[in-house]
């Protein structure tokens, strides 16, 4: 919302069904579980993504998938590529997304690239002090008003299967830690009742502290967190799981995971 | 072999195994059992197809996939888009995989940006009568010499999964069907022998007639015979199925197996 008001934008619409046969574009995830409700119904044209791949199409289809740091910076990437011109303010918006999804390059999903083209993405936005801009940006993400337990944990949130079960991971990428912390309770019930409507194994809500590179993890209950704590060496304090340079879903938790699972097989 | 020939290309090595950890590119194929024998073993970094997908992997990579009708499209294409040199021998090697992979522009998987890239390639590879180069190449393609009935099968074959068993396919594209069906009977034999040996459900030769559009399929035994006419309305004559414009793997065979187990469920 920062973002948008700065540029101007208006706010896009939240759809969570389309109609029969609708030809979709999957942008920034691949797996059915991920996405809009209805995609059993819809005609998936192409992919444009950064994530690992867990994917069957029943006809070949337009899939562009690098591992950079956002899939900002592939459809930047894409932009320079086919010497497109690039408007003030979408040049502003794919910058935000970049910056957005690699903690301003704190993240371990970061690459060289998403760098060069964060400086290219800067002349063209006219964004002349990115570390400040970010920062107000985190801050504004930071500042969630009157969002009710369940929100905020949906507010990132992503299905896994892994050996056999399925666990939700939320993450709040934050400037303001406490904002999150302060309402544990309240997040672990609910945490706890999601998991059961949900048919889950386990959920997790991990929050990042940006700016220092630290998690803290709540879990839905002891077993989760026997093993969250186990993955990642995550202290105990008082019932939040306190983890140093933990902060990317994506490169760190899911893959950690995975690992897990696999050798338990 | 022509078209190396005539662009005075050495021929590549063919490689069954790579040492363990190596990283690779998947070109023109995204499927574990199509590729390298120890896959396994090996780094997947990178695919370039435009095949369907059957795929997971447990990190982000690169994936460019685009329903053109030859991973050499999407080659060319790139070249283009980032204005790289081309010379003339790669461009002629791209033409020529583009020309052989559509059957040049008869295969139903054949769009417009092939078309187009073969006009933009004829000029590069300065091949002046692209019609006459793709006549003398498949003809070159359908002289196999002493080739084994083996060897025949596999020259271009895949297995599938259809309603979980595996199914071979061998394709001969030709434009001398007689060369295939006169070793009918060995070629059977064989087929019985390979369906037998790597457990298959059953196993499909395809010898299509390029220039006239038309396919003659042999079966590894009845059962597939009588699946295989059904699904394609294909005549038996003599033991070998005919069917008009039925040319493409691809876009027709694996497809219309797929729908077909789907509706069994």
């Amino acid at each position: 919302k920062f973002v948008l008001d700065y540029f101007k934008v208006d706010e896009p619409e939240h759809i969570t069904e389309l109609p029969r046969g609708a030809e979709i574009i999957l942008l920034d995830h691949n797996e059915e579980k991920q996405s809009i409700d209805n995609i059993k119904d819809l005609d998936i044209v192409e992919i444009i993504d950064h994530h690992k791949i867990k994917l069957e199409t029943d006809k070949p289809i337009s899939i562009y998938i690098k591992p950079l740091g956002s899939s900002c910076s592939i459809i930047a990437e894409k932009y320079f590529e086919t010497q497109t011109d690039l408007p003030q303010d979408i040049a502003g918006l794919l910058l935000a997304g970049i910056v957005s999804d690699t903690l301003f390059f704190r993240s371990p999903t970061t690459t060289e690239t998403d760098k060069q083209l964060v400086e290219k993405l800067k002349k063209i936005s006219e964004i002349d002090d990115v570390e400040k801009f970010s920062l107000e940006m985190f801050n504004a993400k930071s500042d969630l008003g009157d969002i009710t337990a369940e929100e905020l944990i949906k507010l990132d949130y992503k299905v896994f299967e892994f050996g056999g079960n399925e666990y939700g991971i939320g993450v709040m990428e934050t400037t303001n830690v406490d904002f999150g912390l302060n309402k544990k309770e309240e997040l672990i019930e609910k945490m706890k009742e999601i998991k059961e409507k949900d048919g889950l194994k386990g959920l997790f809500f991990v929050i990042v502290d940006i700016l220092n590179e630290k998690s803290y993890t709540l879990c839905s209950g002891q077993e989760e967190k026997e093993l969250f704590g186990k993955l990642f060496s995550a202290r105990d304090d008082d019932g939040v799981l306190f983890a140093d340079k933990l902060v990317s879903r994506k490169k760190q938790i899911v893959p950690a995971f995975e690992e897990y699972f696999k050798k338990q097989k």
